[in-house]
């Protein structure tokens, strides 16, 4: 059975892993530690457990146990003392607080869950996203870089971790075991690019002789990405990623529905033109529709089934 | 293998629950659901939810799952947001709400945390304990009950579940094909006797053809039995169990430690003395020693062994 990775955090990591669940392969999802809103900042300020929004995520879309169990882990408290709280973070922090180690926390949870696969966090170190913008202005948590308070910000020219933290190593064996590493799609500097932060992350990538594939979004979002084009996400994963590690390049190549579009627009998403171009420097692009049919929506069931088709084809 | 029951809740019941489990008997727990202090009182208030609080430690007593789970369950925040929250409660709150039953939330439960035996609540329904006092004053609540303000506060006259509750239909067949009835030990009014006023529940003990024990504290307990003897226990297990219900009492025969007793002193906490005579109303008395050895104490490991031989051989 191959071995695919799928590195990032968020929405678009679990459509991925929820996608590639029906196909007869081993994943294991590496995500990013630098969550610091909502639940999960609570978590980390008032009890200093590390980040546990993006690991129950993935564990909730690699999870083989009951719908239940599922809808638990996603379960909100919506009013009183536990208002904002998701159960899954909840159980992630307790757990950590009785083991003594996030790691032995998610080992724990990944067995009440019947996870098929894997979740890795990208570090176990506790670390925070911060972004310095064209301005020059800093701005430090991902909670402030994710949610800008003024769109017309200007754009991200940097971001780091600080403090600098250390890869899991748990890491370093699932780049070498693996057959295909997917990075993406989600957003670019705050579920995508943490992880490449992490040290020794470019290396291991760099090293693992899986083959790469990029999945790009199929918007802009405000306050990140803002008239980016194919080759902006290109020219910032060569930056964090590395010249020549990516083989390839996987793009949407269908305009949503104009009901769609006109929600985007509503939050200053702008659709992503597909590239005219075949390659980028040395990156074979792969364009496929992402549009699902009947709801012209993007990662819908349609379309994540010609996501994961797309993305298994290339282990063929 | 031989039905055993438990009715109970709190601590005195974990404890008959951990120490039957040694044993080669089916065990039952059915528990009280009036408590509204702490944790639980809190998750009542803001959630609508039933009272997480004794099934919790009902389901700690029978778990067969790792030290770990355990623990889990039994972890309380510290501090902040969630402070005073023991995770088994939120655990319990959040699967009532995600199932939408207190009942399915605590089948999943169980299955979790791999239960050997069953739990089951005394009603299903939202109801909550008052009492009257000697002067005639009434107190609202079992927490008010439980913690009184002023521990000369005098006499409960009465208790009673208002609104009145249904029994939870599960405790008639519970009853009907149990070996062995285990009443208490624990707080009279607020652990065993909340119990035995859910609607229905007298006839089925009565109709029950178990042999039926009521094991009586050690030691009485400020502002709820102070200055109780042996028959003021037998006297109130009688108005709230029916005449000619229970078959045996277990009473301990050994005075605790002098410095067990000045601890117990600070707690305005008498000892109970062993009655003198054989039996009260078609009671029969079973006397036993109670108190650890080495520690001196009440419900430790040597005294816990002595109490579950105590009831087995009521069954032999």
């Amino acid at each position: 059975m191959k071995n695919v990775v799928v590195v990032g955090g968020g929405t678009g990591t679990f459509v991925v892993l929820s996608a590639l669940k029906e196909y007869p392969v081993k994943l294991t999802a590496i995500v990013s530690m630098t969550d610091d809103g909502g639940s999960t900042g609570i978590l980390r300020d008032q009890y200093g457990v590390l980040p546990p929004g993006d690991v129950r995520r993935a564990l909730v879309a690699l999870s083989e146990s009951s719908d239940t169990m599922r809808d638990l882990f996603n379960y909100r408290f919506d009013n009183g003392g536990l208002h904002g709280h998701s159960f899954g973070n909840l159980f992630l922090s307790a757990l950590e607080k009785v083991t003594g180690s996030f790691d032995a926390a998610l080992k724990e949870a990944s067995l009440i869950l019947k996870i098929n696969g894997e979740v890795v966090p990208a570090t176990l170190e506790d670390s925070r996203l911060w972004a310095r913008l064209a301005s020059g202005k800093i701005i430090k948590g991902e909670t402030n870089i994710d949610i800008p308070k003024a769109s017309d910000r200007g754009r991200i020219k940097e971001v780091w971790l600080e403090p600098e933290a250390q890869m899991n190593p748990r890491v370093k064996k699932v780049l070498h075991d693996a057959d295909l590493v997917i990075v993406g799609p989600g957003d670019l500097y705050t579920s995508i690019v943490p992880n490449l932060l992490v040290r020794g992350m470019r290396q291991e990538m760099k090293k693992s002789k899986a083959k790469k594939v990029y999945v790009c979004n199929l918007m802009t979002k405000a306050g990140e990405t803002d008239g980016f084009k194919a080759e902006d996400f290109m020219g910032e994963m060569e930056k964090y990623l590395g010249k020549g590690v990516l083989d390839y390049a996987i793009f949407n190549d269908k305009r949503p529905s104009p009901q769609i579009m006109r929600r985007y627009g509503r939050e200053h998403a702008e659709f992503i033109a597909p590239p005219t171009n075949r390659s980028w420097h040395g990156v074979k692009y792969v364009l496929a529709n992402l549009i699902d049919a009947r709801s012209g929506e993007f990662v819908r069931h349609g379309s994540k089934k010609r996501l994961a088709k797309a993305l298994t084809l290339l282990i063929k």
